[in-house]
């Protein structure tokens, strides 16, 4: 069975010395999070997810939630976790002051949650989506129901869920039929049935909060219809403890791949009793105010597992022995040379490893940015940052978590046939992983939402603003000799990217479906582009820091980015290809391609 | 939950036309493979996977194998299954006239495989691992035994196992601990546990028939000390029917991320009967007889699932309705679009197709050469078709799991969110498919039996069994104007394997460990050329054919060969930059790489 252990050094070094996260202590609003603080938290959080989470992971994923007349029970321990989770003020880490929170930044919160996703990405989910929720109504509620309910999502007495899909809406919200009625006294009475709600019913907290996207009476059809109103299952007596029973019932929980420990309810809204947040058919807006802060979130649970499978997969290979070295046998005492020997185990586990540690590095300079943009005291930098951030949210969602899905596979492929027993704890990697490429959009909406909606925002300004530092850093390096081997496969990756933008803007001026067909491979190339800047910058630390390291740690960086560049970076080069071929050879297709022949 | 349809049309493609299946019925050994017959066939065959085995797909699944007291049940229906599958007389398909087979061809067995797969897979390890066992025997063992055991393994009353991995040892069996003791009778004493044994005990059968491999008292060290021993469940009376039970008993069974109506079993040998199959200390080539044969069908596996996903993702893009076409509205009397008009919907549609239908004409090529190099009358003739098949062998076993993989999850992605949720029936796929990359040799084992022994065997010889037709093909095709679009890029990926070809094998010579970095790379490069082939014959044939095709069957296939040479062949240019990249990203690497960070 897997244990885990945080991966706190290289956290230490994403926060302090890749994304410079302590500059955030210089604002205002972070003056708490000074490097003493940010690594205790760290440690605490690594003791967290190591002692409570972590000996939960496999009996939760072999229990699974069971659900009775309308009851959701998760697996046994869950409920004395959260207890200890919430005790330990694991809920309020990035919450605001006002409301209870500690104020931490969200680079530092990523990577709590990176912990959590590793050791137990079931039981994250509950406390996940109660963030997500928590954002929201901190943005878009009015202060009424901001002061009854934003303290209990903070101190996390009180869940929350984000009900947006409906059986026949997924991907396209503007199908929703959930309806709102007003009642006259500022209140609604919700009535539809909503589905796959992470959190829709559990039995770790008092109360659960649910954010429902439905229409009012008179709203437009499509998206533009769309409100947002608060539904607790209990409604809040005047003293702010849990009341009436709410007309919102679980109607049946779905058996599912992977996720076993997290409830997926079935939510039927049969007039319950609920509040406007933010403006009538504005719905959209708040559910993304949410929705972009979960999908770096669900990224992150691409860099947890991954990291989860990673720690696996390496402590296998140092124990199973099979076979010798090609260069000669390493331990002539035992039968066999450990695994780790073999060429393509070291493949195998290099891929894991440059891919997992680029993904860190890449979440914490996007979180970093986050925080810029939510509190820098410089309008202009809030402003550039969170164009970066909107930027950069599908790809970190759907890179992170379709290259977690690779590694987690490796991990598998690492243990061999063990790999595929449930008992080895490995397999469960890739049933929760796989989610994480579907849910808070496909990857294939956020490949969509790249070109569609930020590359072309603002004349590309968006854009510019991962392009500008990419070229200033080749600019500043290229003649740097130690560099050359980081900085000249950067240069050649990049000038693809470029490449490859220009074609989808022009092609998406003239035709959408041309830019639409080479959406995902362009998604992928920007990412692959982005981990090779992040390889590259922190080859640029580790030569300057190598000297006198005694640890191996900035020698092992160098050897991971300069494997990143010579196996894993050259995939841009097929992504180019394929992008520029253009809508042809995807919409040019007869139907009977899409037949089932007979 | 999918239905499942054999792609009949397809595989009479690959049959009569792609790889002329119909000269084989000019060999004497199957005169009876007329078309007529082999299209009678093909057409039961699809009748039983869609009637009786599918249907018992994700009942097998969910229900899994119980086990008790050394007793292994099957799911319901599985055995009655059995034995409609065994009356209708597909347990004898390819095997010799003389134990009572029907001797077809293996081209027509593999194609009625694949169909078994795609609807049953677990069911499909019954029968599958009894064929393996039933060629070991007919190639090694003496008459006795053959006449004993081989009747019963062609008509399916007694299933077959084979007995190779114990808890130390499943990659390196030279580290295999199992006895066996001559009783001077001719008969062995055999002794030691065997784990991961498919079908070791079930209850579809009224006998079972191991094939163990074992050391003799005096054998020499490593894979040079074993031999292959044969140990039935029950010793068989002089009648030949099932008598005394012999000292072999079921342990325990897995729990598997998939595959659950396969029984994988812990074996114990507590001194049980046995008999020696072939030469002493010759185990390993015994063993090799049904493994190669066994490494074509595990591929074949992975063409089953993919074509079975790929079936389910066109039923559902045609049925979920989600957004509008970017190109306007196409059903204006709906809410929606049915999601095969989005391109990033039909891409994966594409890619899943473009596979799948390329590893069933890859396989179909190799399997027919299988049957040449077992019957044709040339001698010269057989030894070719044999290298050609020696050669490919690792490379469908690996390319069709590893592509198939890729098929199975694109199937799930295209569902969306109900593809996570069991009761669609997708994600079974992928866990059913998970293990096809591991066992019968993980793919990573696959690419060193490529380099390191198919191509450097025979100065080369084995490799141009592949290179001259390629070149050839490309040298009459590359002046045809309308063959330029296949031949182009088919001609441009040859050249980077032809270039990686020369790195690895002189990479070889000086250094294995340069040329084993490359081997996982380098075998899905070969495997990309040859489907790269595979499409651009079946683009010529389409060519030819097209006019006057009314089903549109041609024109599709030319879409689809379009399809993957524009988006799927460029991967080709990654992977020569990877090979070629040496050993020194993956050995030049300190330990600290491999250490967890603390």
């Amino acid at each position: 069975m897997p244990t885990y252990h945080a991966p706190l050094r290289d956290m230490r070094f994403v926060y302090h010395e890749l994304a410079d996260g302590d500059a955030l202590a210089g604002l205002p609003a972070f003056r708490e999070a000074t490097p003493d603080i940010v690594d205790a938290v760290l440690d605490e959080a690594g003791k967290l997810a190591r002692d409570v989470l972590q000996p939960l992971n496999r009996s939760g994923d072999e229990q699974g939630c069971a659900y009775e007349n309308g009851v959701v029970r998760t697996p046994e321990g869950f409920a004395d976790a959260y207890r200890q989770f919430r005790e330990g003020g694991w809920t309020s880490l990035a919450c605001d002051p006002q409301y209870g929170g500690q104020g931490l930044p969200n680079l530092l919160n990523f990577m709590v949650e990176e912990m959590i996703c590793a050791s137990n990405l079931a039981f994250g989910t509950y406390p996940g989506l109660t963030h997500g929720a928590y954002r929201a109504l901190h943005a878009h509620g009015d202060q009424a129901l901001k002061d009854a309910y934003l303290p209990r999502l903070v101190d996390g007495s009180w869940t929350g869920t984000m009900c947006l899909t409906e059986p026949q809406c997924g991907t396209d919200l503007g199908l929703c039929k959930t309806k709102a009625e007003p009642n006259g006294d500022g209140s609604y009475t919700v009535s539809g049935t909503k589905i796959w709600i992470s959190g829709g019913e559990h039995d770790l907290a008092e109360n659960i909060v649910h954010l429902v996207l439905a229409r009012l009476p008179d709203a437009p059809a499509g998206t533009k219809g769309i409100s947002m109103f608060l539904v607790p299952k209990y409604l809040p007596n005047a003293d702010g403890t849990p009341g009436a029973r709410n007309a919102v019932n679980c109607g049946g929980i779905e058996h599912k791949m992977g996720l076993h420990g997290s409830a997926t309810c079935v939510l039927n809204f049969d007039g319950a009793k609920g509040w406007l947040v933010g403006k009538p058919n504005k719905g959209m807006r708040a559910m993304f105010t949410m929705m972009n802060m979960e999908r770096l979130a669900v990224g992150i649970q691409g860099v947890g597992l991954s990291e989860g499978s990673f720690q696996a997969a390496v402590a296998q290979a140092h124990d199973r022995r099979q076979g010798r070295a090609l260069s000669g046998t390493k331990d002539p005492d035992a039968a066999a040379d450990p695994i780790i020997v073999h060429p393509d185990v070291r493949r195998m586990l290099l891929s894991m490893r440059a891919y997992t540690e680029g993904m860190r590095a890449l979440g914490g300079v996007v979180a970093k940015e986050a925080d810029v943009a939510d509190a820098h005291t410089d309008a202009a930098r809030r402003q550039a940052a969170s164009e970066f951030v909107a930027l950069m949210t599908p790809v970190v969602k759907a890179l992170c978590t379709d290259l977690g899905f690779e590694v987690v596979n490796l991990g598998v492929q690492v243990h061999g046939g063990a790999g595929y027993v449930r008992e080895t704890g490995v397999e469960q990697f890739v049933r929760d992983a796989r989610i994480a490429q579907i849910y808070e959009g496909t990857n294939g909406i956020q490949a969509l939402d790249l070109i569609g909606r930020k590359m072309p925002e603002h004349s590309g300004r968006q854009l510019r603003r991962l392009f500008h530092p990419i070229q200033s850093f080749i600019a500043t390096h290229e003649a740097d000799e130690a560099m050359a081997e980081f900085v000249q496969p950067l240069a050649k990756a990049f000038g693809r990217l470029q490449t490859a933008t220009g074609y989808i803007a022009q092609e998406g001026l003239k035709d959408q479906e041309s830019a639409a067909a080479g959406a995902t491979p362009f998604l992928r190339l920007m990412g692959l582009v982005a981990l090779g800047w992040m390889w590259a910058r922190t080859a640029r630390i580790a030569l300057d820091r190598q000297a006198g390291d005694t640890s191996g740690f900035y020698a092992a960086k160098l050897a991971t980015a300069r494997f990143f560049m010579a196996r894993l970076l050259p995939e841009t080069g097929a992504l180019v290809s394929e992008i520029m071929s253009g809508k042809g050879p995807v919409m040019d297709v007869p139907d009977e391609a899409f037949a089932l022949s007979a």
